[in-house]
């Protein structure tokens, strides 16, 4: 069998988890790593990967490294689609295929249309498949889902909730839901967008809406709401107060034809004992689904990513989503 | 938006089923039927669907239907791949793409490797997709457990596990799980091949392992085993009395590396209060997920394979199967 040859481009936490993972993978060959980063540059992947030996692969700038021999390049730089565009063309021109952690990039054609639209030409004219993807927005949100909804003759609405102990996350997760703060300071960091709830909501809803062929008339993100502890709490950066915030909820939900159509709801916080991600569908037959104790983010971001860098060697080129690939399921 | 030009070819109860559930989504239109039985032959769909009205599409043999008109033809007409193979290939000659509930059709490519062969041959000679789906085969115990393997880097096993209360079903799903009959009779129906179990837990099996890239070296199916009513249980077939049937237990399992891979276990008996559909994957990280209350298994079917039918159209040509062609989701 033919190994899928790979680029991780952007060596921080998930680049690093993502070449770990493709490392692992009989049917990948990873062939180069790409960074910014002077303190890592030159350095060997296998060193910083903490390996215990060298493997081989240095981490170089992308005008140096091997775009041009990969099948699949795994971005994993940036949320925001102008931070990554310009990389993402770097790979489309060297002839790669993109798959990227780039929340923005999921479902790019209505917030960022004109983006998409470049980035869909660009990746037609070489022949080549660029995609967003992770657990959320990618996976539990909008991609299950939508699923979930092939046995339903009728779909009324879609409502996904994810409830996940925020305690038991990274620390930087718990830093970015607000562990810790005080209600007013929580209020300070959201002001300055040093708290944005979670990015990809809007990204996830389009996705579904445009899967089932609903018009949206309207859609409505509501600002995070801090969750405040009601008694000490125990979490990743201490014992936070009776009174202060353990976390947070968002919740977006959209219409067509005048109606609620789907509702996805955000809660992270610490605490929660019993930890899922659901889906309902109301509909004929109406679809009542759960995964219990939830999937971890961050090994779900990666494996989802890592996966869908397989199937893109063999889907039709352009700027696509989940829904336009062959199916994406583990890899070996 | 294009309508999905479509003719079903069988009007037995899920296609006719097949033929409602088309008739009310607008992005079909139902161009066609098929059958042999003489006594529906030229009968109006209208009037076979009980519509209280004409709908201007008569019941034909294959060789009379506008099978070169459309774009896909939804097969409902056999379980087995020899009896339907030349049905297969009129509408393959016709130019249109097949989506059949055909239960070998599924996943052929081991138990029928050369009428797979020749129907892929002839498919991508006139450019057209062959695919065979369902609820199952098709969906719960194949497609679904492989899209809960995306988010995991590593997969050790898959545990699929169906349970249905049987007296909920349709009269002759009943009478096939051998409700009624005392314990000698259901062996005496089993040796005669009047029970036969459930019929794909085979094909599952084979797709979920080639899905993951697993080499199966041993795949086993135990004999369905009736399930006895501990006391006197009610089913549409009226009162068992206990120690009769009141359905039956199927259970199949593969190994790959000598070590279980996979197991499906199919439950469908009368006096099932806590139905469910539920997928276990022990894994990294392990996924526990499950559909509470089931999905009705006639509904299902039919929404698969008519969502499908929409999917075909710009698939790949040749014999199919699930995970390659776009994702099946609701079709309004």
């Amino acid at each position: 069998m033919k190994k899928t040859r790979t680029v991780v481009f952007g060596c921080g936490v998930m680049g690093r988890r993502a070449a770990e993972a493709l490392l692992g993978k009989s049917s990948f060959e990873l062939i180069g790593a790409v960074d910014v980063n002077e303190r890592i540059l030159g350095s060997d992947l296998g060193e910083l990967l903490d390996l215990g030996r060298k493997i081989g692969i240095p981490v170089q700038r992308a005008d140096q490294a091997p775009l041009g021999e990969a099948d699949t390049v795994v971005l994993t730089t940036g949320s925001h689609l102008r931070d990554i565009e310009e990389q993402v063309n770097a790979c489309i021109d060297a002839g790669a295929n993109v798959v990227s952690t780039c929340e923005e990039l999921f479902y790019p054609w209505i917030r960022n249309p004109k983006a998409a639209g470049r980035i869909n030409a660009r990746a037609r004219l070489r022949a080549v498949t660029v995609i967003g993807t992770g657990i959320n927005p990618g996976y539990l949100m909008d991609t299950l889902p939508l699923v979930l909804t092939a046995p339903c003759l009728s779909v009324r609405s879609v409502t996904v909730t994810r409830m996940m102990n925020a305690a038991a996350r990274r620390l930087p997760f718990q830093k970015k839901v607000g562990i810790g703060l005080a209600p007013a300071a929580f209020r300070d960091a959201m002001d300055r967008g040093a708290i944005t709830g979670h990015v990809g909501l809007r990204e996830s809803m389009q996705m579904i809406a445009a899967g089932l062929g609903w018009n949206l008339d309207a859609y409505a993100e509501e600002p995070p709401a801090p969750v405040l502890a009601k008694a000490p709490t125990e979490t990743g950066l201490g014992t936070v107060a009776a009174g202060d915030v353990i976390g947070l909820s968002s919740v977006a939900y959209a219409s067509a034809g005048h109606a609620e159509r789907i509702r996805l709801l955000f809660h992270a916080y610490a605490g929660i004992k019993d930890e899922y991600d659901e889906v309902v569908i109301d509909g004929e037959p109406p679809v009542r689904q759960r995964v219990t104790g939830g999937i971890n983010g961050d090994t779900g971001t990666v494996a989802v990513t890592v996966h869908t860098a397989a199937r893109v060697v063999d889907a039709a080129p352009g700027l696509k989503t989940m829904i336009d690939i062959p199916l994406v399921r583990f890899v070996q």
